[in-house]
């Protein structure tokens, strides 16, 4: 058996793919003992042949089907990204029967359904653990270990970039600017940084993870999503007086068969398992009803982080064709209708610039009421020009909100809702 | 294929094993969906038949033989506890060909490395989720997705009763006797709390990850043991004060390939993720080459947690079943060398009732740099009858701590070593 070997060939070879290299290298021995064979490095395709690579790389090509057709090829792993050539190479290994591990959370958001029943009708595996939440193994737990089990909600900190400009807008008072910057400048934000602060990174997310754990299809438009730009330092200041830390929530939720999915900023209590993950910290928590609370904490990026979680399923995948199984991953994917988020059911946090007078709060505790969105606590913070009202509300429907929000902007006595955010974590 | 069934026969029927019957009726379905086959329960085996049940089991015998050997019989779970009979009918299952899934942490612990040698002889599975960490998926993610990684250390607060004690006494004050009531009168702690409170539960849990994380052969014998009887809630206050939270740790590390194994109260920075961890929750904080920092985090115990990872494996079973899968564990785990704990280099934390006199800080330092322990910070408490020295150290080896110990109880000014304790989760 020690004799067999198989080989990996590679599509792709930026930080990701070296990465890949490099530890398929250190730990060839570990892998080969667990596995009982030898697993190798074979083709590589990369887009330039002439740049430098910091690994060394034996069959580099920059034609990406030499990779894919080599007779060699048993494992193809995906680390290019984007949609296309990715999604084209992608299909072409599995109609030729070759077995993907992939960390494109851009194609597998927005393509995967294609792309598993692609794989389902040939009998080959698609593995995507390096697509969520870098090196945490979150898509095997969710798919393998609560198979026997129900998720309500899966609650996750997705993006790291965000995190870090919150935990630093949150211990060192940063403001929004600048916390960005200095996450730029240690490589934790892109110079672009929209993706992620806007929250489309996070959604990509959010769309995978909620088609694993309600077994639905669910896409990145799918999501509703919010970004972090409207969070202030004040916003931080307040929520923590009233025992809450803010972060960018993705949230996905079984309601009675239709699944809601979305990310925004969130208040959650300074208690709940998420509110310690701090800096550039990925997690993700999850509510089942046997199992009751989870959560897996981990690098949600880096080199060497996603590599570990691709060769933990190339490895896996490795194991499937020694012993010769077939995927049964039975039905695809169902079509389930989506929750708007204006029918859900929400906790808010809102934040009112008021004048400085007798009857304010009857005013506001008034539209509030009409409304049917019952008030949880009250601070009035503030004095004169400066006066503010801080409500958190019970939970009430979305669409409630919005029109006591509307309602709230019409008022004499409020000259402007200053902030509004969801608290989750909490009741509902 | 939806045509197809598998059937599921169980021994024992307790809390566990009502919760699996009860989650596999509840999830029939979704198990039907998402594994393109019908898992069924099929007969079970009790100690008494007139034993009144919440669950309703059509195939109820007291012959635990005539489940195993039952021809409708696929897969046997087995949540009797204890070592026999659960050894030998275990052993009989997988020499019958059938693959089997336990709760046992007992046995595993004990007597794994014969049983996993039996289940590699015969092809079949043997797997056990729900031995460690209760519903927390952690076996899977070590053995499948850190394949490719290296693990180097893992930290694990393992023992519910036991966490639950001393949050208890770190956010109440509580002395270890009225926590340890309270845990009782709330069905956390067992009437006779040894087990947990003098760390054996941990140690059996410990001995599972650490076989796993380092592929090596360790049984609950091999594993360092101290528990929480003497730790006070002067101790909590101290350590607090200090920036330190004081928890149960199960500790396993890979020294350059031996191994070390070990179970202790601690104390660990009040950021360290698995600070948070409280009340009854566990959690398993690993360290690995690539992907750096992971925390597992969920209920240790409790049936429908428990019966959630049985089932978990069951359907993994099912599936590999169904695939044709045969395993492919590679070569049994080694015989690694086991670190003995004086061997290691540990900071400590020592409480000392002293004397309140000029020259009992110098007495005290001389004592520790006479045996190369370097003294990270030191604090002075109390005064006359009361007074004491708190001293946390940097790394040092175990044995020249040791020493230091004993020559600090033949000093004049040091009346009492009030309390010695390991600090785990920073430097080192």
């Amino acid at each position: 058996m020690s004799q067999r070997s198989l080989t990996v060939g590679m599509l792709g070879c930026g930080t990701v793919g070296s990465g890949v290299v490099q530890l398929l290298d250190e730990h060839a021995d570990e892998i080969t003992a667990r596995l009982g064979c030898h697993l190798r490095m074979g083709p590589v395709a990369v887009r330039r042949l002439s740049l430098g690579r910091d690994v060394d790389v034996a069959g580099l090509t920059d034609d990406p089907r030499a990779v894919i057709d080599h007779p060699d090829t048993d494992i193809v792993v995906e680390v290019m990204g984007g949609i296309e050539p990715a999604r084209s190479l992608i299909s072409q290994a599995l109609t030729a029967g070759k077995s993907v591990v992939t960390a494109n959370k851009e194609l597998v958001s927005t393509l995967g359904p294609e792309l598993f029943a692609l794989a389902r009708a040939k009998g080959v595996r698609l593995e995507y653990e390096a697509a969520v939440a870098g090196g945490i193994p979150i898509i095997k737990p969710l798919r393998e270990s609560l198979a026997g089990d129900r998720v309500r909600r899966v609650l996750g900190i997705l993006n790291g970039t965000t995190n870090y400009v919150l935990t630093k807008m949150t211990e060192q008072g940063m403001e929004l600017g600048e916390a960005l910057a200095e996450a730029q400048r240690l490589g934790y934000a892109e110079r672009d940084p929209s993706a992620d602060i806007e929250g489309y990174d996070a959604a990509a997310k959010a769309a995978i993870l909620a088609s694993l754990a309600f077994d639905a299809e669910i896409v990145a438009g799918d999501v509703y999503r919010e970004g972090i730009t409207g969070v202030s330092s004040v916003d931080i200041a307040h929520a923590r007086r009233m025992g809450y830390v803010i972060k960018l929530l993705a949230i996905a939720e079984d309601h009675d068969g239709d699944i809601g999915v979305r990310v925004h900023p969130s208040l959650i209590p300074a208690s709940h398992p998420l509110a310690s993950v701090r800096e550039s910290f990925n997690a993700v928590f999850v509510q089942a009803d046997a199992v009751g609370d989870l959560m897996f904490y981990g690098r949600g990026a880096g080199a060497l982080p996603t590599a570990s979680a691709v060769l933990g399923d190339v490895v896996d995948v490795a194991r499937a064709l020694l012993s010769g199984q077939r995927p049964t991953d039975g039905a695809p994917a169902k079509a389930k209708a989506l929750r708007p988020v204006d029918d859900l059911t929400v906790q808010y946090y809102v934040l009112l610039d008021v004048t400085d007078e007798v009857g304010v709060l009857a005013e506001v505790a008034t539209a509030f009421g009409h409304n049917q969105v019952s008030i949880k606590s009250v601070w009035q913070d503030g004095s004169g020009e400066r006066a503010q009202l801080l409500l958190i509300t019970h939970a009430a429907r979305e669409r409630d909100v919005q029109a006591t929000l509307h309602d709230l902007r019409g008022l004499d006595h409020v000259r402007a809702v200053a902030s509004v955010m969801r608290v989750e974590g909490g009741e509902v």
